[in-house]
């Protein structure tokens, strides 16, 4: 196990509502020092929910995503709400985003993004044993269901057509799970 | 397709080096307005490299990572430097970063991270025909070279031991294009 660099010092350097930007000076194990920045979100947890109506089928989802300026494909996913559990969060995004609610929910792990640079990091929750649920969420528009085979995605992810990290992590990690019989 | 919404305003809440904090009005297409934050990152490129030593194996490494304050295993990456190509800049991180550098490129394409909130997408690239080239980098400390086979990445996926959303998404991108013929 390596030793973690010392944290000489901790610097907000700029809030809005929702991101914090940190400057970090940093002393590592041989002496090297080195300044880094970093984004922490709001103490925000958010959960990502692969959800299969059937062993071979995943619900995708298409929005606009104003980072990219597009509506794209995803998962559906949300925040933790204060009081709830992540498994909790992600049956109430099921039914606001896609009229559904899962009996079975099994939690997959935690994911990361890109750790040298964001503190965020997201739950990913498998929901299976769907059924109809609708409830009102505040989303601007209308989320498009897309349902898609296990088999069609490499196709989809060759073409470009799915190209999140975070939801093709999340994939892998239900898969794995799967793989070896959901740890 | 979907009509993209307008975007009525941007304005530049907060800006470091490395990131600006931006706020947009946006008006979708049915009347709806909303108020969205998103983050740049100051034109920076980025690769994040799938380098294989055989057809079996992939490189992952080790290395100290702030937004999460410890050592975590993902794949050798880097920004892309003025007047380099994504495909040299994975030549020359991997010569860096773990001392080798490929005959065989394929561009992978592009990964976005979090769309909803950030504008940042990276390049991803397969390496193959790996022979040894040392360059010195800037790391503060070496950085742990990992080869893993491809079978045993469910194990460490279950275990939580890798978990970087763009680390698994490029290793899912390779499998398909390994999949798909390269596209």
């Amino acid at each position: 196990m390596r030793t973690r660099p010392t944290i000489l010092k901790t610097e907000l350097l700029a809030a809005s509502r929702y991101f914090q930007i940190e400057q970090l000076h940093l002393c590592f194990g041989n002496g090297q020092q080195r300044i880094y920045e970093r984004l922490r979100g709001s103490d925000y947890q958010s959960v990502l929910i692969v959800a299969m109506p059937d062993p071979e089928h995943i619900l995708l989802v298409r929005e606009y995503a104003v980072g990219v300026e597009e509506h794209v494909l995803g998962l559906p996913k949300g925040g933790v709400e204060f009081g709830e559990t992540a498994l909790q969060a992600a049956n109430r995004e099921l039914s606001e985003e896609v009229g559904l609610r899962a009996e079975r929910l099994t939690d997959l792990g935690q994911l990361s993004l890109a750790p040298g640079h964001l503190c965020h990091q997201c739950q990913v929750v498998l929901a299976e044993q769907l059924r109809p649920c609708l409830a009102l969420g505040d989303e601007p528009e209308p989320i498009e269901l897309v349902p898609v085979a296990w088999g069609e995605l490499p196709r989809l992810v060759a073409k470009g057509e799915l190209n999140e990290s975070r939801a093709l992590a999340a994939l892998f990690l239900a898969q794995c799970a799967i793989a070896v019989g959901r740890g």
